[in-house]
């Protein structure tokens, strides 16, 4: 198909993707004139990935780069790429010099030693814990240690399984499921950030427990 | 305790403290001079609550303000404050015009329905969702319907379940519930995300199937 018809597949404006081609984010077409190129299905997911980065990723360009590297290094394991997209999809913490981060830092990486997982010791998702760990702490929550997270990882260990089963269909390329695990990765974190959310106002709309004070709880509620 | 005191204990620089107090986002002091006031434990916790809301949950301070003011109001059923506190965490979306968005937000309240959650209709989780379904569909993830949230809803519900419970301990005032479920909400957000990239990793990395290319999948780690 020609750059218009692209354009028109998949939504990006031609002006756009000629920015993509230039940033050499997007694989150049099979030269047919002079100034005429010829793109593929190949062409159509890629531009995908790279919009599903970009717009629900929030990833800047740079960045969207350095993913889509790991995704086509057909010599880097798969779960090392996937590392890398982790690395740039995980939010940006600032550093850290607090000495209570460094020491949930260390009951963060025994907790995980614990749970058996084979993970990047430098993985940022280590930080994000133990930073919140670190907050918890501070903000004086009641028995604030690693056993907090045992249900969560617990949760995430099962989401987890059936994720990388869907991410690995028979048949599916390398390219393939790394995009699916990309997609995923930031879709379905947004899906179940909203879905505990719903589910944290449900049960508490309809949890039978009065707190202390008199006030009504859900009486005024008409259902 | 004096306003230097309260910094100390808190971390919360004393202009700083001084800003809250002239924002009326922190209440005043019990007055014992002309240029005096007296703090107490409610002080602290209120400090800590905003520290929170700002630092980790990256809010405004107008609305943290919207936020502390749900809290307090004491005619507000619980559940309607934890709505307005969700509304405030949630991540903020541009407004959609796509009429596959609002076709995937129709889906999303019969899902939500089937369910038999009980959640504000205008709660913006459910946007959320609906861009994630109309996401997934534009990007030609197969099978893109709510059916791929039911098992991120059970787990969500689950943990949901555990974490009203939590934040109702006997004895609890409502103020007190209120502040475990603000913070529980933004704090253990990044633990479950952390922990759902973790475990992705450890799976991928740990799972026996190969994909179709020739690629070696696990060799090169060292484990």
């Amino acid at each position: 198909m020609r750059i218009s018809e692209l354009s028109r597949v998949t939504g990006v404006p031609v002006p756009t993707i000629k920015f993509y081609l230039r940033e050499a984010i997007l694989a150049p077409g099979r030269r047919i004139a002079t100034n005429q190129a010829e793109y593929d299905e190949s062409h159509v997911r890629r531009l995908r990935l790279i919009r599903a980065l970009a717009e629900v990723g929030g990833l800047p360009l740079a960045t969207v780069r350095d993913v889509l590297r790991a995704v086509d290094d057909p010599d880097l394991p798969m779960h090392e790429a996937l590392g890398i997209a982790h690395r740039a999809l995980a939010p940006e913490l600032a550093e850290q010099d607090d000495p209570a981060v460094a020491e949930a830092h260390t009951e963060v990486d025994r907790f995980l030693d614990r749970l058996g997982w084979k993970v990047s010791p430098d993985a940022p998702a280590r930080n994000e814990l133990a930073v919140a760990l670190a907050t918890l702490r501070h903000l004086g929550w009641p028995h604030a240690n690693t056993r907090l997270f045992e249900h969560y990882a617990r949760a995430a260990d099962r989401l987890a399984a059936r994720e990388v089963e869907r991410t690995t269909p028979t048949g599916a390329t390398r390219s393939e499921m790394m995009e699916r695990v990309v997609i995923g990765t930031v879709v379905f974190d947004a899906v179940l950030s909203a879905l505990r959310r719903l589910a944290q106002e449900h049960r508490s709309a309809t949890q039978p427990v009065a707190p202390r004070s008199a006030d009504p709880l859900d009486g005024a509620t008409g259902t």
